[in-house]
């Protein structure tokens, strides 16, 4: 942990008094005294320019951003947030970058009570590298691997608007100025479901962030739980701004989106009401979207109860 | 923590059964169960071609100075290492790197008894970041704050033949190839001082590893600390490559080196045999090399007391 020369004014811009930590920046290691009985969740997440977002995203919702995501993995292990590394990779000093992705970085920090304890900066193409330590008692993480045939399958919030947003950069699709900012926020400043993974513990009997599509995450639950699962596309959450979008595209969104950060998981039939319950009580929405089942692999059919042909490949952020 | 595409071939060179952690590579989360009264050293350090590695490195050197730099962070705080997780973004799947890289650094790792418990992978310029986690008793750590007037001021094993190679890659120190790849060996593959760091828990009152050089390291000692120290130059312990070489550069090399990884510490006058026992015990040389006084900054003396002009300034890896 260094920094060296002119990033020393870096470090400026991230360094604040220890706040839960034993010790923090400006020591060799940091030093966390995990509580008695809880385990350790750690999740790191490297975001590289043109690939986990894009050069015209604005410096404040890029910070908040890079620990968004791993927050989000954090939540999908039902793990309650409590510090973080950063380590950042920049060409140059740039103050007016670094002011406004401290700011964004450091306000989500504080609305999760995660604290910065260390990190490195280094001169180089710009890089992010953050990595996230959460507490969860010994034998609650909710997992990939608990999906049983019988489970309701959920997901929170909506799916979609971040890769509609995406294909508006793209010139693939035609968005008015306002729609264009909705879903342009959905992409740069996904909201990290932290209160609903820790709503969830005992509930659910698997969970999984959805970073690289529905169905791409989807599957990793399915093949580490040794299960199949049908969903129905139509019955999937979506913004109103998603609704309108023509029907080949609506699918392609919410299915194979990617950048979501919502929670897709599963519990027993018997605990719907415990579900809706933690959606209540922590304000956000889950939607029952499919179900588990004996065998491997997934079925997509519509309202009608017709198969929906799956034409699009799991989403590689930006590169797909 | 997703891998994504081809990028899902990188997991395959770093994917192996887990160990002591409760969870390792391929869900949200890792999760470790720290020991009952333990805290967590974490420590985080990101490596940027051209500027912590040269272009020339071979890929299972990087892959063990990848680790071996973080895990000088822990034994500078006497932790034992546990895990680590690895983000690694590279322009293209490379397998011979990987094969390389993934060799070195779980080589280390291995000797270590530290594992590898999760990560990410990704498209973009050649970046490496580790965040390493180390366990110590709660208030046993060794840290930067520590050191009082009266202290002996020591450091580990040789310093100085990692800048020595730098200068020899730069054209401006002329070796011979046995030397140089000796030297070349100390700059790419340094060996973290973790059992010595061990061995000086309730020993040393200070401690801190040197990357950036020494006297640039010791300050940030005697800065926390509130005191002075005095260095005798010509007690610094050195290579016999080193010895050989023109007293300027000799006394560059050793004091403003920088990529050393030797620990720098602190011990009571009272403790000096505890601090050869040490010494012994771990089979790593300690050399005296100073005194820690009251007052700010360091006074560099040679072998008669008369003050050495210090005309160079801190070690800024490859760009000084």
């Amino acid at each position: 942990m260094s920094a060296l020369g002119e990033f020393d004014l870096i470090a400026a811009y991230f360094t604040r008094p220890v706040q839960r930590a034993v010790l923090g920046v400006g020591d060799d290691c940091a030093l966390l005294a995990p509580g008695h009985g809880m385990q350790m969740a750690i999740s790191s997440d490297m975001l590289v320019e043109g690939r986990h977002f894009l050069s015209t995203v604005a410096p404040d919702r890029l910070g908040h951003k890079a620990l968004a995501v791993n927050l989000s993995d954090l939540a999908a292990c039902g793990a309650r947030p409590v510090a973080f590394t950063l380590a950042l990779s920049m060409p140059r000093v740039d103050e007016a970058f670094l002011a406004g992705f401290s700011r964004g970085l450091l306000a989500l920090a504080d609305a999760h009570g995660c604290e910065l304890v260390g990190g490195d900066t280094t001169q180089g193409p710009l890089n992010i590298c953050i990595t996230v330590f959460g507490e969860v008692p010994a034998g609650q993480a909710l997992l990939r691997s608990g999906a049983r045939a019988g489970d309701h399958l959920y997901v929170s919030g909506t799916v979609g608007d971040a890769r509609l947003a995406l294909e508006a950069f793209r010139g693939t699709a035609a968005l008015s100025g306002d729609t264009f900012e909705r879903v342009r926020l959905a992409m740069e400043q996904p909201q990290p479901r932290v209160t609903l993974g820790l709503a969830l513990r005992g509930v659910a009997s698997s969970a999984i962030d959805i970073s690289d599509g529905l169905l791409g995450d989807l599957r990793h639950v399915l093949r580490r739980s040794g299960v199949a699962a049908v969903i129905d596309a139509d019955a999937l959450p979506r913004s109103a701004d998603l609704s309108a979008q023509p029907v080949a595209l609506r699918y392609e969104c919410g299915l194979a989106g990617g950048d979501d950060y919502e929670l897709l998981f599963t519990a027993p039939a018997s605990h719907a009401a415990r579900v809706a319950q933690a959606s209540r009580e922590t304000g956000v929405p889950v939607t029952r979207i499919g179900r588990i089942e004996q065998g491997a692999g997934v079925r997509v059919v519509d309202h009608t109860g017709a198969e929906v042909p799956m034409t699009f490949g799991a989403f590689d952020h930006f590169k797909s």
